[in-house]
């Protein structure tokens, strides 16, 4: 089978190699597509660049928001070396990103050290339950805030 | 109650609204604190810098990684002026982030119109129950690259 999401996958995971050689960070490499062609890359560089968040999917869906001057990645479809975990996963949704294909799975990712299932399981608990302390501190101000955006008339929603 | 910790949320509650007032995204603010000093500050910019990652906590965690020249933030706490979402959850397992503190709630969040409390459904679930379509394409390359992960010599581990 050789289709255009062949393709696609096999550009997502030759970025994921050669970025990894090159020392950018983990080997995880991403491409987001719209119209059926690349509209922008995106692989891991937290060690390089000091961001735990730049991911293969968060940094290519940050590449095609800049190149499309928009928040919202509507009609397009992102194409990772492996499954997301679940910050590039939620990341996918807020960018209203239409289809995901992914190669290897978080359990590949698990058994080469990363948190990828980890994660999943942390996020799926109660508050109270996870690993990472979480603690609420009640503050009226803070819903004041919610309540002035609620009312107010010039928003842009996202 | 009045100690350091209210401190620090009201700095972000703060953050919130000054932020919001000035257009530049969702109502939302967060500080990074370590030895019980505020490093960096981060808010919602999703749609004034055209990057739907541009969450509070990940801006937070980003400018705080700058700061300190370094992609971890052992040491360090989060004060959100809401529960963060499941990608910038995610984002502070990532960056080794030691406590949470939150003043809104995820439910509060959702009332005003924010899909936090979906996307924490939606992470949750199995792949092919989620309303985002998922597709794996096997690929040997990528199991390749991985395994050249595993045995790469000058790796540097996140």
């Amino acid at each position: 089978m050789c289709d255009a999401r062949h393709q696609h996958m096999r550009h997502a995971v030759q970025l994921s190699r050669t970025k990894m050689d090159e020392g950018c960070g983990g080997p995880f490499g991403a491409v987001i597509v719209r119209d059926g062609k690349v509209i922008a890359e995106g692989w891991n560089n937290v060690t390089s660049s000091n961001d735990p968040t730049a991911h293969a999917e968060v940094s290519a869906i940050r590449a095609a928001c800049e190149i499309l001057g928009t928040f919202d990645l509507s009609g397009c479809e992102i194409y990772t070396s492996c499954e997301p975990c679940p910050m590039c996963l939620a990341a996918i949704y807020w960018a209203r990103i239409d289809h995901i294909y992914y190669a290897n799975g978080r359990e590949d990712a698990a058994a080469i050290g990363f948190d990828d299932q980890f994660l999943y399981d942390e996020v799926a608990k109660p508050v109270s339950a996870r690993s990472l302390p979480c603690d609420h501190i009640e503050l009226p101000e803070a819903r004041e805030v919610f309540q002035a955006w609620a009312e107010k008339e010039d928003k842009i929603p996202y």
